[in-house]
């Protein structure tokens, strides 16, 4: 997968624009400036994955969303995961998966090839990626400088962790300095054990360990749906009161289980707002910040606020 | 003059965006991407003048676009004049202007009714335009902490001023605070004595004393034209030494030779390109800074390089 | 009006001091010393306005006192008003003006010329005469950067506002340079509108905002006298207990009431001393503070402590 | 691969020294004193690979001589390759290795094998093996915030890079936090296309970049012999000029070229000294630095100095 | 007393070490490593008197000692006394020392003569010895910048003073410079009256001001000792509250009472232990910080934690 | 000798001014303002010494004058000799100074009487002298952080140095934390050995050391007499030129050589102008500094210039 950059260098011949085009240009401008002024300054965490990671096209453009954000004065931090890769690479190792609730059992030799996959593959591409537009991406493991303390979750799984302890410092160093740091979610226990962490799961922590002002999560569906089979039920704006009783009805499914714990606790925990996002829809996280009605799932704490 | 704030706080209630509208914006940013990332950080000194500054729309649309260059991480500097509002206040005192060569003799009561038009009204009114989004301007006169230091031109002109140095501290430390500085052009001798003084003059030598990347000025036409009669003779790109050959031919006349000589000087001392566009063109500074083609007259070095 | 430097500079030719003098001058510094000490890094703000600032000789050492507050290592901040000049130019354009409970009702042209004085005439010339001394006056209006939030006192005078918030960051920031703010007092509501604020109160409200240690108004009497009509009856110290009593009681008329307000209320919020001195004493500044007697009223929260 | 540590925690019941023994670590700390203040802030870039990477006890002792060097003041930076296993994968994968005079072709395919083994493998577990001692190392690609700019060697091998450029600021940042960066040889073109970069010569261009006072190699042989059968034959200490001569005498062979080549450049660019030294031996750089005769083979610009 | 350095600059020809005492010395390193990372960037005061400093050999190892903490990251401040130094200056000028319940009583001339020895050869023996390693140690006195102000102990003793306030910026500021503050203990009261003070009072008090980490007093003796009459009945570990009662029953006597008071204060006052060491043992300070045992005796808030 | 403060604490009890004295000192201080101006931030070094410091008023006033200078923003260091104290003790001690060619032969024990003395005595009055202003002087000797480092001067004249480098940086650190530098004349050579050296000469580097403005010698002459017999022969302005003329013909003599030397020295290395003084007239580096006249000898580089 190489992403195809969406920008070409300014640089670069290309036809004049037409007058007309101009204009529009400048009035896009002077429209998104009420949003460049908001979130100025402001630290935005991106849980990447699903479609939006594999489809080279939506790849190229959201690594120019990443630089976009940046470019305009905020501060994006991207968190991946990696699971169909880490699959893949397992299948043509000949190892056989092994699921328990959803969750992959995680030998020594699956952990070696997980860490091998996200931070040595998937990191890297999206690193390649944001730095074609320049040198502005640095990756980031759970292991470095003691980002992410985990623990084992059980022992059944083998190496799958939980956080327990995010130390966000050096995450915040490459932010002063004006760069995009890209986590990968392997975690170490105290005593230098590696674990493999849902990637859901860090981005929540580490947005609240940053202080984040928005959490944004891309999925495969367009946000939170109300009936599962209907998309017509997407569910525009909720609360973390709403969204626990949800999940206590149990009528929340899969993959969407982590997702929604974890926008509670961030937002719990002093994020302004979750959002789940649909990864299929081109530059959806700039749709998200630069209009009025955003798009997909938005969490707060209250009802109140804008939106 | 009331000028017209062209954006809306964000949270203003507006109509939703449709999707079309929503991606087309997405679209243009993702186009305008590659002209913030040049311009990052870089320095832009804008003499402001002419209709941009007595229509009110040109005018909230001025301050709208000094915003907004400020909020994508350039540091935009402002320098005016007033020739007509002094000219307007005289006549409302009685006073009968006196021209000599085209230079107003300033006496002390002139210069008086010249320095609280601009220091105390016109000044004013673009820091005001400009604050409407937010405390970002700060008026500083020539005379605040030595910025301009003045020279008498010819003693029969009276109060009427050259530069003879630029001691830019002040507004670095302005640029520095993330604040938009405006600047009147009166200037003080040794002996504290003030001096009207030419903005198309003044502009150039604050944008050389700041190693400014861009020197870009507002007129009522469209550029420079090869024959003043024909508009469809506009020089869209030239040189320093071609524009010396053409002042030394005795073509250009009226207001135009002082914005061309503060053009030459200021990329004889280092400021990448000299603009003179037409200010009658709504965001006619977006234009320039975010098109490849640019508008109006560019003037370089060399012929070397972009556009 | 040009103010008269008082002191030349130190190279000018100068005759002689005769043994006797040059040990005074040496027996008065060690004298002066344990006052600097007292004030060194102390922020003092001064309301300058009344016959200090309309006689050519008090205005020139007005401004050498200023310069020498600052010499010696204290921080003066001025803030001026100017209704004397404000109706000297209506007077020229023809205007007439109306006064309801002794303020001028302001429409938008009074609001425009008085802002053309206030900012474009009396700051230039307090600002001129202190940087006859060296580039050290900075001239700040109300609006810029946001310093002075104003909201309307009463509609019926039209843009008479009142001082709703102050935000002192530009003026630190110029303190931190060891600049010297001159402050013009016009404020900005919310949506830009400007509004003329009556000089004594913002005073108050910038030295509470500061955090200074002394607020000095400058008056055209000698300080607070319990007879208004008796000289002798000068209050020398008085505590802002008394004085709202005093206030309470309708005793005090006239100018003195804002004054007044302005001191109770800046003492409240922990600036150590207000002061009422007489301007048209020479260097009366200097009398308050370089002498542990003091001159004028003195305002404090208790009785205790010196003076 | 896990490597052991070889200190416990100073918590850790031990059993307690016997008086001789105290005695001893007081009189060896004493020892070391003038070695500790001579390389003080001393950057020193260490390539690892060879048996001290894979032996696990060698492995650990390697990590605990870079904690110990940051500890008493040093600022180590390590480089490493991972040959073999790159190898190990691509034959777990049924990849055939195709070399090419000792190069190994590498086609998209076999880049990606290598950089996940690299980045996501070697990378992970050195970083792993030194937080042990604390969240002290940091792994970083060549391709994070543009450290390092490939230019590919030779059409005919694919991906295999050469060092265009070093921007060594991501290092020195890291290093400016007390941290120990951890650095994978992979570089980018400037169309982002990622090479794999020998990283003997990685090494070097990062020790002059970064200003080094050390270069050292760890290899598998006691050091440069002047008869490569004869292991009697080691050269404590050479010059640059002389071994450019043995170079171009066609005596050298294999792995020892571009070690050698790098140690040229490295000292021609300023780097005080290069080291050779025997990975084999365990705390062998703590040998080299600790004392004043070293171990293995010292390079210098000139045969003047220590040793 | 001349101290003999004992360690020879780095670059001094030495016989070559043989191998074995090589890979002693490397290991020895790494058995200390915990102890540096444990201390690093703590503040160590050591109360230095008695044999260390009159023994020319125990005093040259004492500095190497500072030194070498110093080295290793740790911030050493060293506070002396010299009773003994200031008897015999007083003997050489036929001065009649007077007692009173153990303490010097001080008139004025022996108040020189204490503090030409104290300040004026004491403390410029110690940073002699230390500054043989380098320019690394500066002398500090009680009086130098409002260090240590003094009250009167008691009128019949004249000028023996007590700590009454600890201003410890002068010595912070020298840490900050990684330069080791010798200080002497003459303090002054208000009126810049000197007293000389009990130099284990001052090491107390300096280090609870400082937040030290330790407080170490080097005397004559192994330790506390539970048996005045027995060095076998050395207290190797004791709590505040053990010792307060030890002080209470009387047992304790002699010049051990001021020690324990000011490590019992010390403890109370955040500083996390206390120390009482043979300074007649070469390098004891190492032998206390470099292992888990100890040496001497230490003093804890409670029986928890290492040791 | 314990020198009396010439100026009480501000808030003593103290009979009011009258109004003309208030004003005069009003005055008086209008009158020092440009002297301030132009000396603020500058660095003025003063050897001290003679009866300036055995008189116990003159003592005092020195210290206020210290005080003062700093202050009013100037940087004061000071830097004494104390021959008469050392022969005072070592009579004192019974022992017999011998002097060659009018310098003090210097064996091991009279070292340590003249650094007991200088160190211990003098310099500890001069710091409690200028303390009694508050905490703001800081003795330092020569020996402190490598300040300075000694040459012998001649063997037969034992531990008489010259210097032969100044490291100025403990002096600098401590004149930015607003501290008086009091510094002692006496130096290490490399291997830590002390060495008593001329203040003279002492002053002289340390000023060019620390690009001072000046450098003052108080003496117990008027200034440099061009017939020494005869008081009204007062050299009141010289070259550095014409000084080398001087001392070569060999009319010069005594105490004034090392001194006119320094003083060269110190010009031509960079010190604006060097100054000999009456250090018996009170507060005579007041009249130098604060009177364009000045006092006693100035010398320069040129002719050129003020005075």
């Amino acid at each position: 997968m190489t992403p195809t950059p969406t920008t070409g260098p300014a640089d670069a011949a290309a036809p004049p624009l037409g007058h007309d085009r101009a204009r529009e240009r400048a009035e896009l401008l002077v429209e998104v400036l009420p949003y460049i002024q908001r979130f100025r300054g402001r630290t935005v965490v991106v849980k990447y994955g699903g479609n939006a990671m594999t489809d080279t096209t939506l790849a190229g453009q959201f690594a120019t969303d990443m630089v976009l954000l940046r470019s305009v004065g905020m501060r994006p931090v991207v968190v991946h995961g990696g699971g169909p890769q880490i699959g893949e690479l397992m299948s043509r190792l000949g190892m056989e998966p092994e699921f328990r609730d959803g969750l992959r059992v995680t030998d020594a030799d699956t952990l070696d090839v997980a860490r091998m996959v996200l931070v040595g593959k998937v990191n890297r591409e999206i690193v390649s990626a944001i730095n074609m537009h320049g040198p502005l991406a640095v990756g980031v493991s759970g292991q470095d400088a003691g980002l992410i303390t985990a623990a084992p979750r059980d022992p059944s799984l083998g190496f799958v962790g939980d956080v327990s302890q995010v130390n966000p410092v050096i995450v915040e160093r490459l932010l002063a300095e004006d760069l995009i740091p890209v986590v990968s979610t392997i975690g170490s226990d105290e005593a230098g054990q590696a674990y493999n962490i849902n990637a859901d799961t860090v981005a929540g922590a580490v947005a609240a360990a940053l202080g984040a002002e928005k959490i944004v999560y891309l999925s495969d569906v367009e946000g939170l749906l109300a009936d599962v089979h209907d998309p017509a039920s997407l569910v525009r704006r909720t609360t973390v009161d709403d969204l626990e009783a949800q999940l206590a009805s149990g009528r929340v499914q899969g993959g969407m289980i982590p997702k929604l714990t974890a926008c509670i606790d961030a937002v719990r925990r002093g994020v302004a707002s979750a959002h789940i996002l649909d990864g299929r829809v081109p530059h959806v996280v700039l749709l998200e910040i630069f209009t009025d009605e955003g798009i997909g799932t938005m969490i707060t704490d209250t009802r109140e606020g804008d939106r």
